[in-house]
């Protein structure tokens, strides 16, 4: 068992939307995953880590397998107290912020001498193995538009990113269960991933990118009747407006939430949250 | 030509040290490089593209090649004008961080389409064909305290970072050129660097990568009489104060500069610039 060398560490772990994705198996859990394409947000997870045990979220125990995986991992007993705004099983990465956040502030605290790769490889593998994620902790950890072109953990995968920084807006209107959706048969799923990934990267613009989360949302099935209301309301409201500021919506997979953006949403009548794109990525808070 | 889609974008990109680097030739430039480690600093350069032409930095009129590289790459005509508190040619990277910097505000500008990578890739190899650095630009695209793996751009390269956010103070002395050092005989420098990156990947810790980068600083025979006195101040201030805070020093790659961890050169007596690890990379600037 590691010492503890510090009293505490907090990591703020952006939220991570996912536009598509296509699910990837794999002989290692760092080598599986999920190829696709999302977008980091400001709004996010602060994870803080003291010797002891246990899990809070937002002052309520909570139980999450990845987590006490990730400090098994590591070899330490922490207690991990985490704060955030963001919905639980709406599509945010809530999961895959408290396993990255987890294994980066218990590194610290118990000054495990790990690199920034290995520990996201360590809440990757976690996160996967619990089937409660297959891309979040990746894009989580490196910030900005992540567009992730082989799945897998940072020694595996190959990551780039859409070149843009626009406001995000978002309205959730409840749970998906990303176990559900990806223990069953994800076929259909696979191939209008794959495809929205080529939409991508033949060209890599924001645009594109919003064009391609809508095409997957559609062709893999996904789309709920109040999704489709609010897509098709920024659709509109972004028409009437005749301003410069192009706004479009999709899906946030797997949630049943929306994500618009510019001013998307809050045109459209919605009451959304509203947020910028994080280019950093997970990082230690300063001490 | 491309045709302007915006009138201008603004791009942060921080400055960088090297604390100790390989060189590395290779035959195309997106593959050639160096390895090594350093720091992103919340000190950087804000690079701003208008459709025009012309270099500017602090209001004066500069040349710097690898800037019109980017540009004639991109196949656009740019008036660039850049601010920075950092000074120049003293191993902070402010010609990597204007070639980033460009390709990153005038793909905005000029909706030229490109990824992350692929603009990371143009700065790259324009600083790579100028010799005015090896390394920078990748590790100022990432933030953070880089490990420059595998040398070379995100296409090919391989990037690792030490999980550590300190507080940073640095002074510099004065100018040592780049392209001077870098062609010379670079054999004892690779030599060098090979070692302290061993000793870094050993145990990837911030305390780890400051006494690798003082061996290489020594072993590479380039520590000048005013840095050899700093850092020894720093190692006494250290030891007298009694502290908790862990401070050390080591000088910045390449130029006659040192910096240092915690309060280190403040608490030594040097009147030394301080700032923070910048975790978040070069970024578009919120329009």
């Amino acid at each position: 068992m590691q010492q503890a060398d510090y009293s505490s560490a907090t990591v703020f772990v952006p939220g991570h939307i996912t536009g598509f994705f296509s699910a990837q198996t794999a002989a290692t859990c760092a080598q599986a995953g999920s190829r696709g394409a999302g977008i980091a947000l400001t709004d996010g997870v602060e994870v803080t880590v003291t010797p002891g045990s246990g899990l809070q979220l937002n002052g309520e125990e909570i139980e999450m397998l990845p987590v006490g995986d990730v400090c098994t991992r590591l070899g330490v007993d922490a207690a991990v107290d985490a704060t955030t705004s963001l919905p639980l099983g709406a599509g945010f990465g809530v999961s895959g912020a408290l396993a990255l956040g987890t294994a980066l502030a218990a590194n610290a605290v118990f000054d495990c001498g790990k690199s920034e790769n290995e520990l996201i490889t360590m809440a990757h593998c976690a996160e996967v193995e619990a089937g409660t994620g297959l891309g979040d902790v990746v894009a989580q950890a490196r910030g900005g538009l992540p567009i992730r072109i082989d799945p897998g953990s940072p020694s595996h995968g190959r990551v780039d990113g859409v070149a843009a920084r626009p406001r995000i807006e978002y309205i959730s209107f409840g749970e998906v269960s990303t176990e559900t959706v990806l223990a069953g048969d994800t076929d259909d799923l696979t191939r209008a991933g794959e495809s929205a990934l080529s939409h991508l990267l033949e060209r890599p613009t924001l645009s594109r990118f919003m064009t391609a989360s809508r095409e997957f949302a559609d062709d893999a099935g996904l789309v709920t009747e109040e999704v489709a209301t609010a897509i098709d309301a920024v659709a509109k409201a972004d028409g009437d407006s005749g301003d410069d500021i192009d706004s479009s919506a999709a899906m946030a997979m797997l949630g049943n939430t929306v994500f618009a953006t510019g001013t998307g949403l809050s045109a459209a009548g919605y009451d959304a949250q509203q947020c910028r794109v994080d280019a950093g990525g997970a990082r230690l808070c300063d001490s």
